[in-house]
């Protein structure tokens, strides 16, 4: 397997190429570090955007949430070409000059035909593994699906194949004849996600502590 | 002026429509708390799916972002059909189900046809209200941009008309069945975005101070 995926015209881009890379585990890091995705599919020849949970297993990315029917007719029937993207925002960046403002981030845009999973073994698997994605752990401490759950759950699958991930990082980047200028040029570096204080459902029995899989939940 | 958008095909959705509204001020409001978007437009007949910064105001959304040479040709010749969507995570719902596990979440997702803004004075006061999406209060602590900056700029401005906010809010929902299983239920809440130490860019003089817009940064 290659270190890094290959590249295409799509993912190649057009402005500020020297940001784009296409390591394969910078690419995968971006993706496991983000709690959703957005999924971008045409119908009737428009864009449609949705947040929707995904789950990286090796050079796998499995989705997960609604998608409305047409489109997941067209996952049957041959795959549905998506584009899937994820965007974590590290910090805000102040120049002098409003035009060099900009966001210091990672965002991975992934290409290809998501196909439905089909199987009910790899279904399960693929359930299981978005579980993790959100809350490591978490899969070992649940009901598992019935048969029932199972049929009326949607799963796609997309190879990881034509994928890129762009970052921009570092203090911001000032005309040198602007560098004196009397305003305050910096970083304001955003703080990865974090969780609150676990809240138990109103209908939780006493005696059910909270799991270290809740309780040590951490990104970024 | 109404105070709910107009529905369409595209905005009703075809699953848990009950989390779907269509209220003006609730969509302005998960707008405007959000510091980024991802904007979706077809090329060749595929989805594309950037993150952009975006601004409202009033009931206008301004884009600004790369998208691309030929979407921008789109956008001068009549319109780029875009879906741009917006989505806050509040929590991780965990239920004692795999299958009755959620997210909590507000995602507005807004559909129509964005056009390149042209005229400078226009352009210019969009760039303005795009800084101050992100950083409050910063436009009035920068150098505004030169014409030659201007005319590298790209603005495009999407009318707020089709426009929903899907939300789900509150502790799982377990079958009554699943209700005295040992596993913990509840919600884990994502603290809103925060803001971490400024980081002064190394070459700023000393002796300028970190403005209040910068100090007192704060979103949700």
């Amino acid at each position: 397997m290659t270190e890094t995926y290959e590249t295409t015209a799509r993912t190649t881009g057009t402005r500020h190429r020297e940001r784009l890379g296409y390591d394969r585990a910078a690419v995968h890091a971006v993706l496991d570090e983000a709690v959703f995705c957005h999924v971008g599919f045409v119908v009737d020849g428009e864009p449609v955007v949705l947040p929707q949970l995904h789950a990286r297993v090796g050079d796998e990315l499995f989705l997960h949430g609604s998608s409305g029917a047409r489109a997941l007719r067209a996952a049957r029937d041959g795959g549905l070409p998506v584009c899937v993207t994820v965007t974590l925002v590290d910090g805000l960046v102040l120049a002098r000059s409003a035009f060099n403002h900009s966001i210091n981030y990672r965002a991975v845009v992934v290409h290809g035909r998501a196909e439905e999973v089909v199987d009910p073994a790899a279904k399960q698997a693929a359930l299981s593994a978005l579980v993790d994605a959100v809350v490591p752990g978490r899969s070992a401490d649940v009901r598992g699906p019935t048969p029932k759950e199972l049929a009326a759950t949607t799963v796609l699958r997309l190879p990881l194949t034509e994928a890129s991930v762009k970052t921009r990082s570092g203090p911001p980047a000032d005309d040198e004849a602007d560098l004196d200028l009397p305003y305050w040029a910096g970083v304001l570096p955003l703080v990865p996600l974090r969780a609150g204080t676990p809240q138990p459902a109103p209908d939780l029995p006493g005696g059910v502590a909270v799991p270290d899989h809740v309780r040590s939940w951490s990104r970024g």
